[in-house]
């Protein structure tokens, strides 16, 4: 590379054109571990001493996460909700708890066909019709905030980094979709007594910058894509956006950062705000009367989900959380 | 190719992936024809029997567009501005002439350097500190508008084609300039007595197609892009575009359309007219009290302009127009 690190002069590990800059691994990981600070605290994200869950999923986005929260002091769980896409989800599950066995940290491990009689995600979208990535999206959704909200926690945080927000937030200006332009933020407060706000610490951070913040690290994670996501749209939006980058060094958090600060404020005021109503099975936030995953679960056959119940949620590693 | 024109069947010419059809070359220029015809009825570009004046440059998109408009019955001249970047603007000049003498149409052109005691684009922008395709663009609408106006005509047309439109937007989006953003449209009306209604109508065809027609109906042109423009952003935009149509194809279109219909009318909502005035100088729209031409001319010691003067205005082929 020949490039030296900004900070020190040492030989740099890392070129970084939208910050015109190198690092070498000390000061890589410490603009990194900045960068989620300053995220967390200039968006008012988590509070000091608060409880955070983060949805893991074996990729290196939300194991990072999690090491980082760990590190920076915060008191960070994990959870993982194992979707029954076979053999993927089998190693992921097994990628998470080697993660936390490693760091002692608290993992909670969900099966989805625990509660569904066996049906994973690939089964439970044919009988219902939607597409995997819609049906699955759904239902991790739901999961987390249930269970973020049962076992206490004030905030839920996921691992979105820049080229997944910019990339939603291209096929959104795309669409001029004006309701999802308005709800695409690194903090969506809770607006209902049974939603737990959500968080996305690594949204100023890059995917190229947390693959290599994850190997610094000793993180080992899944490289593959979910088997039922290939060919995903979103894929060709952050390759359009790679490809944009590339060419001109910083598009890609201009683009986010200036719809943040200038778009967003004016989707957020056209927003006829929808008042959540309680689901009728589950108690959880809806906009109908029964919630989208009890309807799902509905007609598939599978009884009203119950966390507490049948094994379907287990401890790994770290100290004990009865649910 | 191997593939069928959609209409009759025959071996194809082009693709069309975004319309997902194919066209042999009678039916693809009935295809172009109908674009540029349907662009004009819907945006009420031109009124019956208004007469036109195009920007023209000699590079495809403002023959192609010139051509069009003719063929469609349209009272159509054209305007060419020699910039006085060398042989390139002597090249342009030249197929701008045989262009308009194969077709027998009205060309005007305009010499830069007649006005300002032989200084062009390069030297202009160099004394006035100004980027040259800043400075260009600027002096090129100023003289597009005041010929228009001052010969009579009630609109003005260039040939900005889908590809440069969200070439543009992109750019705009990116940097969430709202004002420009707000004046981003095909018909641009008129809100100054001596300003001239602006109409782009090739905005519903790409570069590709405008190409395959200038081929199609024996156009030559200039394919050199303006040795000025070298590296410009637009063109990293444009190939962001591509890459994105490529892969996605249709989303170029739909990305400048939906913005068109949904986004547009909340940009111009928000704008806060500024109430044009006439330069004390040259008394053409101006937000200042002298228009930024006539600084421009100032600091570079040039006299006020005037068209009807000095010969700077040519009447080439076709019928004679004075001025």
């Amino acid at each position: 590379m020949g490039a030296l690190c900004k900070k020190c002069r040492e030989r740099a590990q890392i070129k970084l054109p939208r910050h015109n800059a190198s690092f070498c691994q000390k000061h890589f990981k410490e603009y990194f571990f900045k960068q989620v600070e300053k995220a967390i605290k200039k968006e008012k994200m988590i509070s000091p001493g608060e409880r955070v869950l983060i949805a893991v999923s074996g990729g290196k986005d939300s194991l990072v996460l999690w090491d980082v929260l760990r590190e920076l002091g915060y008191r960070a769980d994990g959870l993982y909700v194992n979707l029954g896409i076979g053999d993927y989800s089998d190693r992921s599950e097994e990628t998470c708890i080697r993660f936390a066995s490693s760091r002692s940290a608290n993992l909670y491990t969900i099966s989805l066909p625990a509660f569904t009689g066996g049906a994973g995600i690939r089964e439970i979208s044919r009988k219902v019709r939607r597409k995997a990535c819609a049906a699955c999206g759904m239902i991790k959704r739901y999961l987390f905030n249930r269970f973020s909200w049962e076992m206490g926690y004030g905030v839920a945080a996921t691992g979105h980094n820049l080229d997944d927000e910019a990339a939603t937030l291209l096929g959104n200006l795309i669409g001029w979709k004006e309701d999802y332009l308005s709800r695409q933020a690194p903090v969506m407060p809770s607006n209902h007594p049974r939603m737990v706000r959500k968080v996305k610490p690594l949204f100023r951070v890059t995917e190229k910058e947390t693959a290599a913040c994850a190997v610094m690290s000793g993180i080992g994670y899944i490289y593959e894509e979910c088997p039922l996501a290939r060919g995903a749209r979103s894929t060709v939006y952050k390759n359009t956006l790679n490809y944009l980058e590339q060419h001109s060094p910083g598009a890609k958090q201009q683009l986010f950062y200036n719809f943040l600060q200038k778009g967003r404020p004016g989707f957020l005021q056209k927003r006829e705000d929808v008042q959540l109503q309680s689901c009728s099975r589950c108690g959880q936030p809806t906009a109908t009367e029964t919630c989208a995953v009890c309807q799902m679960l509905e007609k598939i056959g599978a009884p009203p989900l119950s966390l507490s119940e049948g094994g379907a949620v287990k401890q790994k590693a770290g100290e004990a959380l009865a649910p």
